[in-house]
């Protein structure tokens, strides 16, 4: 997605040789009408399977989600929980995810009552990876019986494993920016 | 707003005396086409101020700030972070809020680069019950010199005290749903 590109190389910066801050577009500030273009990008790419519903994982994929809903009929959005709410209902679907930016496992959850068996689910997130969320997601929505039918990445570190990791389990990735290297503070695209 | 009434008596559950769930369609589950309704009667309530920016507070609040921004000229949403983030910038706006359900203290966090002086603040969030979360985002956006023009919010415990607290600092608030009392499982609206 060229707009995408451009948008990267004006508004993020690199830190150290792995981190790219995308805060003052999708992660922190959002910048709405881009937003608007990513969800119609989205649309094209999975345009040739029916999607029931979103999911997403608090609290970046959020908005992204949300926002490209709107261009799916509006199906609903699920996003998995993180951190433990007295809210959240006691039947859930659970996955453990490793965080390798913070060293340390999660759960991540989701409600029983708005997985249902059959669905195509599409997963959508800002960042992939080594795709441990993302895999976390495909967990629970196979627990749920529901259909994996896909995975839109905003932006895709293909210098790591993630996109293998999510072929291999024989789901398709559609990512918008694929980024080859970011060594030295430069960001070489796919 | 009525649309909203009739959603929470279908959808909504009431739990013990104080939780009002509505997780089916606003804070886990999320219905995106009736939150395209909240985001226009947001605009029609504060269709008198210039509003430069929205902001809110991870996780519950994005989708609502996301979808209510495209009726307010598409304007950006920030959200304040309340857990650490390895990509957080070291230069913040804090502001400590105390949460009566996880009985707890917890900071909440805006970059410094995303609220400008002189800029119109309107703060959106999914609930106001003691405020401790819209009186710290209060309390950011007067540390960044800003003006924050409202407080929006879907749905509003009237019994508790929240609504006298943002009142007291010289904030309109407009909330879409006010509720008198949820005891004994019923749902009263004021």
């Amino acid at each position: 997605m060229e707009a995408l590109k451009q948008k990267i190389l004006r508004d993020a910066t690199v830190v150290g040789d792995d981190v790219l801050k995308v805060d003052n577009f999708l992660n922190h500030q959002i910048d709405i009408k881009f937003l608007n273009e990513i969800g119609k990008e989205f649309r094209d790419r999975f345009d040739d399977v029916r999607v029931d519903k979103i999911l997403t994982i608090e609290a970046s994929g959020i908005a992204i989600a949300s926002i490209a809903a709107q261009y799916f009929d509006n199906v609903p959005v699920v996003f998995a929980k993180k951190t433990e709410s007295k809210n959240l209902d006691k039947e859930v679907y659970e996955a453990s995810v490793y965080s390798f930016t913070k060293d340390k496992e999660y759960k991540i959850k989701v409600s029983k009552r708005y997985l249902n068996e059959g669905e195509n689910i599409l997963i959508l997130d800002d960042f992939l990876a080594r795709a441990r969320a993302s895999l976390g997601l495909i967990d629970i929505i196979k627990q749920a019986k529901a259909n994996p039918i896909g995975v839109g990445i905003v932006i895709e570190k293909s210098y790591q494993d993630g996109r293998r990791e999510i072929e291999e389990e024989g789901i398709r990735l559609e990512s918008l920016a694929m980024i080859d290297s970011l060594k030295e503070g430069k960001i070489q695209f796919r």
